[in-house]
């Protein structure tokens, strides 16, 4: 069994260790701060995440399925708030079909129980990666005083450290890397929407809220103590954007406004909008995620994508799930284990990448729009009559484990159908009568090659 | 007068500094490395260079140009050597049109003891930059034995710490920037081609050399001394790669097939070949280049490109000159400057970056190539009889001062007119005859709105 360096102890570092220990490794995890588990979180960098298939997918096989479901809030849809107060609801899948929503920081934690119970990690804290041997499996770390560096040597370092990586910096530096960083011009500031004195929730805490107002938009997720974290997402700059927000007056004009049905939800409005920083949106790729068979990137340090189809986690989770099989095949002959753990993933995340930013139009343009809410409805309808043969793109990236690229594919093609559905005379009214199904039958056999159903869907 | 920061002491950061205080400016120069007048350089890491018109441009400004003329050398074209032994010549532009090659440690010298003899510039050695305070003006630098930290405040800090940029470094951890680097899947090393005994140069001293063989490639470039830098271009990994080459006999089976008459001039061939660094061919680019108003990239910093057009430091001191006009234009106003500078600049180093991209595949592929130089000549022939119509590609790039992307937009123009002027009877052998000049003249009258007579050409 081999000895292995993990760099990073936030939610993919943890993942990849227990993986590993699972499989008889010594692993060694270092992580720059200090543990989480005696220290408050920053405010106004709360992070909310969302756990779907692929990410509960790995959370059982490192047997932290159930005390993650414990910290977790099902959400079965989104709430859009449109602008006159009136709400829809949209559902994300099937009724039975949840996404769960969790704070960082209690995941991080059960995470890092987690760890603990096992045979084999050994958990270092205070300690920041400063430099990675990237062909010969050493890295070193600098304890939080600056006083000493250690340096251990692995049989593999595998850098879990995050969208700002260190072993990523290194290999930026030293190997022939491959790598672009694109941010979007919107930024956002999270707010706290407050539980009520008697513990009722503000709003329905069974979803996710949106209030798209394409210029901006506001969005909100149940915490498990009654609140909802807000985040409001601007451009930068530009007419209406955080730049252009200066004043407690024009602050209260925006939001009064566009959020009437929000505001009295957030008290401290004032104080978070003006205090809280404006968080980036980043999409992060490199090429290769590995060096000389010694070093290997997992999760954000490998790809980093913009929230909005809360997947960057999963994916990340998903990586470790992806280089646990090709452990699986390839045992102790880590080159082939992280070219091959590299050449499978790497389509996926990019395939994500797209999926994630063409939603941040989805959420901020098109949730409202009637013509969008009447295309998910009929998507819903077919999906359901049909299982077998077409699965919603959202579907099938939160509920399947198909590959990322396939979804995409699938997806893409599945909005043609659509587009050819949506003509279909009485569609709408009379989608039960024989006429309209014959119809619906007849577009789904033409197009039926390229739709979910003859992919191999990973269960 | 201002005070400003120049992080960067290469070729780029005493460009700047000079621009900055001839215009009257306090200009603190800060170095990571010791100063090269007193250290020698390393081995296999000689890189050399070429100056031309925007080069020399930067050079007169800042009254260096005399200096450095002395320590360079004319080349008036490339001599291409064949697998057969055959040597074929192609002239840069006209006979009086020629770059200069220089070596970087020369010109480094050279541009500080420019620096030293200005007023107003005070130069750190051995000062590695550990941050920079993006919206302060602030930089502080650590002394190389680690002991102590300086910090200084400036009016702006420019950033001409080159490809591996400190500033960059911050303002893509702190700012919204938009980043990309990529790599080819070449690699080149260099090799020492020594002067004979009676100092009769080995190969002609007044061309660059060129042995194009597809697959890989070997170029030179004339020194002072009467020796030559060559560089081997190889792939990577794969079949014939830096990978594949691994014996002395494999090395010199590879050498003496491919480049017989450059063997005898290599005695140090095999020790070189496998001691030398295996350097990279990287691409950088991002976006902004400034940050808040007080932070700035020039050079390698803001924009690395591939060295087949021979423009990347020419490019970079094109910067200097594009913000010194910024500076006439905006005096102290420091935001207006830096925002006028970037966007100035950066659509001319993105097209710089696409050609010198092209010009590896030129090099490589295709100056070996009868069709290829049969277009050449037509295309001398043409800017020899039509100056005011018709201007190369290479000499808008390199005996002009043209914007780089209006240079790209021509030189594509200009290349559909080869492709009409190459189809026309007798091009080749009956240039000079009424039939034939009339035929080009109807083909340059219809294209003419798009080539380099009506743009305007900056001198």
């Amino acid at each position: 069994m081999a000895s292995i360096i993990v760099v990073g102890g936030g939610l993919v570092g943890p993942v990849a260790a227990c993986y590993l220990a699972r499989r008889g490794h010594e692993v060694h995890m270092f992580e720059r701060r200090p543990d989480p588990r005696q220290t408050p979180p920053a405010p106004g960098k709360s992070v909310h995440l969302v756990i779907s298939e692929r990410g509960w997918r790995a959370l059982a096989d490192i047997g932290a399925d159930e005390d993650v479901r414990r910290i977790s809030i099902a959400l079965r849809g989104r709430t859009i708030h449109s602008a006159d107060g009136r709400t829809t609801f949209q559902p994300y899948g099937r009724p039975d079909q949840c996404i769960y929503a969790v704070s960082r920081t209690a995941l991080n934690e059960v995470l890092l129980d987690t760890v603990e119970r096992l045979a084999g990690i050994r958990l270092h804290f205070d300690m920041r990666c400063v430099d990675v041997g990237l062909t010969d499996g050493t890295a070193s770390f600098e304890d939080s005083r600056g006083k000493s560096v250690q340096t251990r040597q692995g049989a593999i370092v595998v850098g879990a450290d995050g969208a700002f990586s260190a072993v990523r910096a290194k290999m930026l530096r030293r190997a022939r890397l491959n790598f672009a960083q694109s941010c979007l011009e919107w930024g956002y500031r999270e707010l706290e929407m407050r539980a009520s004195s008697d513990r009722r929730a503000p709003l329905d805490p069974t979803t996710m809220h949106v209030w798209p107002r394409g210029g901006f938009m506001l969005s909100a997720f149940p915490n498990l103590d009654g609140s909802f974290t807000a985040s409001v997402f601007l451009p930068f700059e530009g007419p209406l954007s955080f730049e252009s927000v200066r004043t407690e007056a024009e602050l209260l004009e925006l939001f009064e406004g566009a959020f009437p049905d929000a505001v009295p939800l957030m008290p401290q409005l004032r104080r978070q909008f003006f205090t809280h920083p404006t968080q980036s949106l980043i999409t992060l790729q490199c090429w290769p995620w590995t060096a000389a068979g010694r070093a290997a990137l997992v999760g954000d340090a490998a790809h980093s994508v913009v929230p909005f189809y809360g997947q960057g986690m999963n994916a990340g989770f998903e990586d470790c799930t992806a280089l646990d099989r090709c452990i699986e095949q390839h045992g102790e002959d880590w080159p082939a284990v992280l070219s091959s753990y590299e050449r499978l993933r790497k389509p996926d995340t990019d395939a994500l990448a797209e999926l994630s930013l063409r939603n941040f139009i989805e959420l901020r343009d098109r949730v409202g729009d009637p013509e969008f809410l009447r295309r998910k409805r009929i998507e819903r309808r077919v999906a359901d009559r049909y299982p077998d043969r077409f699965m919603p793109m959202y579907s099938m990236v939160a509920f399947s484990r198909m590959p990322y690229a396939t979804a995409k594919q699938i997806g893409e093609a599945q909005d043609l159908i659509i587009d050819r559905l949506a003509t279909v005379d009485g569609i709408d009214e009379c989608w039960d009568t024989d006429v309209v199904q014959r119809r619906v039958e007849e577009i789904l056999r033409s197009a039926a090659p390229r739709t979910a159903a003859t992919s191999s869907v990973a269960t």
